[in-house]
């Protein structure tokens, strides 16, 4: 069975990094909401497209720009339908069986539940999910005008939509700790240490050698 | 600083064991319930006495009995009163300011706030905390006897009662994420496994020849 590693995240909390830094630590692909969005606009479910992209294992560089999340996204259960769920949920589910792989967001955890996926949900104080958003959106002039107020609201609608997202395509609570294997919570923490003992944790849980559970 | 983690737990999950395994690890004393409810009742608070105890270094051999816990507990909001509450929050304080230890249970966590504890949550679904428990009281005819319907009862019931206690004294949401760094589900995890590597984020996160942070 295929390692893989699912993360779920408040916005701010460096869910992503977290995973980007897991996927070079363990030697597995890696893919975020955007990357999986992308598939899903340039193919109709092409498993030859999906195939080359877990070919390319596509890693991107630091720092992964914030803004780009922090704007267009309003309310993704009104923006999304169900055509582009479907065509997401077999896209992650092609991704998860053709390639070892992290993945951020887009119920990753839910959906691929049945290949037993080590599940982490990374959280934050709000304070310092604000200082991280506007490190990692560093001369962004958006970002950079906002009042900590306004910055506040922002990041807490995002998280009102990845709620409102994960609980109308899976009737789960989001962030709900027993649909996790491990809860992290990134506050005065580095990623690199939180990166280096999940990432041996994961090693010790979901040991490639040893015979899946059985179902 | 002393280096302090609380650890606050489902019933069955192995919050206790884990507590234990990872006090061995890293050297530190070990402290739950138990002992703390009994300096509380043996003591009108005498330093002297928690110091003897702490010199002592309590640390009591595996299995930890669950049974004694299964029981006489009904309603602690009830049974408790503030009195001992607050002896017991002096205790608890006394115990860390005087040695580097693991405590579980007891809302530590928030009484020991000011410290900087590392806080960790453990769970585990109903089914594996069942087991656990029909484990760890093996030869326990009264738990032997129960069905798994009343099994089940009784350790709903528990955590009802660690929920109301945890929050009539804190205010707080028992077992809300971010009253936690880190948060584990023990469910087909083994707990040697994640007590090593929690005590290797423990050690990343805890430097004790760093500064302590600015309050």
């Amino acid at each position: 069975m295929n390692r893989i590693i699912t993360i779920g995240r408040e916005f701010g909390s460096g869910g992503r990094e977290l995973g980007r830094r897991l996927s070079e630590r363990l030697g597995l692909a890696y893919y975020d909401q955007e990357i999986i969005e992308e598939i899903a606009e340039q193919t109709s479910l092409s498993k030859e497209y999906v195939k080359t992209i877990v070919e390319k294992r596509p890693v991107f560089s630091y720092p992964i720009h914030t803004a780009r999340t922090l704007y267009p996204q309003t309310n993704p259960v009104m923006e999304q339908n169900l055509e582009i769920y479907s065509k997401q949920h077999q896209i992650i589910k092609d991704l998860a069986e053709e390639s070892e792989c992290v993945i951020v967001g887009r119920c990753a955890d839910y959906i691929l539940r049945d290949m037993e996926p080590f599940r982490i949900f990374v959280f934050a104080d709000i304070e310092s999910r604000m200082q991280r958003t506007r490190e990692k959106s560093y001369g962004d002039d958006e970002v950079k005008g906002l009042s900590d107020k306004d910055l506040k609201r922002s990041i807490e609608r995002i998280d009102r939509g990845r709620a409102k997202y994960y609980e109308f395509y899976t009737g789960q609570k989001w962030g709900a700790r027993l649909n996790y294997d491990i809860l992290v919570n990134t506050t005065g923490i580095h990623l690199e240490a939180v990166a280096e003992h999940v990432a041996a944790l994961f090693g010790s849980c979901r040991d490639p050698y040893k015979e899946a559970k059985p179902q």
